[in-house]
């Protein structure tokens, strides 16, 4: 049986419709937890500095050796989660690409996971930003493609002409 | 010179992001207000009151008298800033269609408008409801085609396949 | 008849808390807006830039040419509210003490308004600014005795020591 | 050294500002998890329905039985958070008092945990959840003393005359 569901994807990719989706169309309870929720349970001084996080010229995220040590820990606790029975779609980043998803396979290591690829094309992630409006400028199209660098995937949606209620459905068709 | 920019569409049919898209592409600096802006004013009690707003079972949003009242003041402001100088995005839901904008005609008597239809298809809006997870369900299928009804527009958009980015291009190449 | 309740305190001085306790009490509905809702209504890069909005070493607000354009213009608006009928609470900060003040008399002109200073301790204010979290550090102190330069008030309450219920009970007692 | 900050209090006593002003002041990061952490992390459809959380007709909150299996996979995680080297400040209301604490001790056994109990006398509370205007009325009277029967503590903090910042600094001295 399916305990979780990894959405990676870009900023502006639309993940985070596409969980929703998932919860509202699922039959069982499902969390979502992902980087934005560890983001907001930090101090507000690390969303902005060395340590935490700072933002390059193009809206490139540059995290610190802080943010990485709790980054570790949230991923243990969020498998620890998923074995103590919780459903969970986890709302991924992966800003080292192949090298993330290791380090989240092995955290997952005995768990059923299906993993998604969520594609949208750079410029038009670009302009969803843009009407977000919350979202610092350039992290979009810095994203779109990195985060997707050797990672494999069970599943593979593209927002860039699809719904997010769509792609819910082609995620939900798979699972086990 | 245009003073207002009214975008009239039903819940999640992708106005704001429209807005949102219209003020980082125009030159000058444009306020966006709408019915979101004004219930966010009102109190507490009075989004789920008889006096104020309710929700039909079909998601259907019924507005009291107290309600009618302060909108009718609203209006007359956004009018009043207008006229001092502002320029306005105004982000509204003819919930009462022809006869919603005869009162924003007469409020607005005087000054340069542009006039925009936002459509979506029920059924896409609808989708895009259960993505924001965070409205009542059935307000997107029920308003989609009655806040329409009778209304004329400068120019009409459609997100059902447009992006609110390009949406927003086509509404800044109108004004004078 | 009370029109209006104008409240000017600084930052983190317990003016929004006051002002839906008020809204809460009071028998008739009151619409709260405030420089908060002007600043959430304004293009996202007004709010760091130049001629919108910047931020000194200490928290200080700088606010540009554009934004003042606005801000006469919304003044203007919400007095228009008021002669058409609703009932305001004005949720505001006088960077400008008595100057500020005279601005939004000139606006209120004929209308029965109250006016509140809203007082804390710089110290205090600057504790619960950081138990927020969501506003750069240094504004309330900054601004605790500055707002109130040269103002006048039919009212002035201190929420250092009392809670913003109790303030709005006053405030309320108040009105005609 | 202490690992874990478990402040347990009723709705509106203040919790949250002390994680705010913990995390602010602690020279290492903190992450800040809790009920509403995991409340919004819920299908939105489990925010209102028998399985997940209703409220009673005096502001009691009634949790399902999805809920609890939920709640009990999230403590597991959040403890292994903390023992993969994460420090945590945990938000709760020991709806349970004494049972909801020793699910919490048996989940961090082995852990360095400091205990606060956040009282607010149920007036006092009651009226900043008016004054925050987004919580169900009743919540914070109701639970004010039921959530602190039977549970023990290292130390206690008294929000009703205490500031969160002082509250903090107080717990701040007592980490080892």
């Amino acid at each position: 049986m399916t305990r979780l569901i990894v959405l990676n994807g870009g900023s502006s990719s639309g993940k985070s419709g596409i969980a929703r989706c998932l919860q509202a169309i699922l039959p069982d309870p499902w969390l979502t937890l992902g980087v934005d929720t560890m983001v907001e349970a930090m101090p507000a001084a690390m969303r902005s500095s060395d340590t935490g996080i700072t933002f390059g010229p193009n809206g490139e995220v540059i995290v610190g050796p802080e943010f990485m040590t709790l980054d570790r820990a949230w991923t243990e606790g969020v498998a620890a989660m998923a074995r103590a029975g919780a459903r969970i779609i986890v709302d991924e980043v992966f800003l080292g690409g192949a090298s993330s998803q290791q380090r989240w396979e092995r955290a997952l290591d005995g768990l059923n996971v299906v993993w998604v690829g969520v594609h949208c094309e750079g410029a038009v992630a670009a302009g969803r930003e843009t009407a977000r409006g919350d979202r610092v400028a350039g992290m979009a199209e810095s994203q779109a493609d990195v985060v997707h660098r050797g990672v494999h995937y069970d599943l593979e949606v593209d927002t860039t002409h699809a719904e997010a209620i769509e792609c819910a459905r082609a995620i939900a068709a798979q699972l086990k």
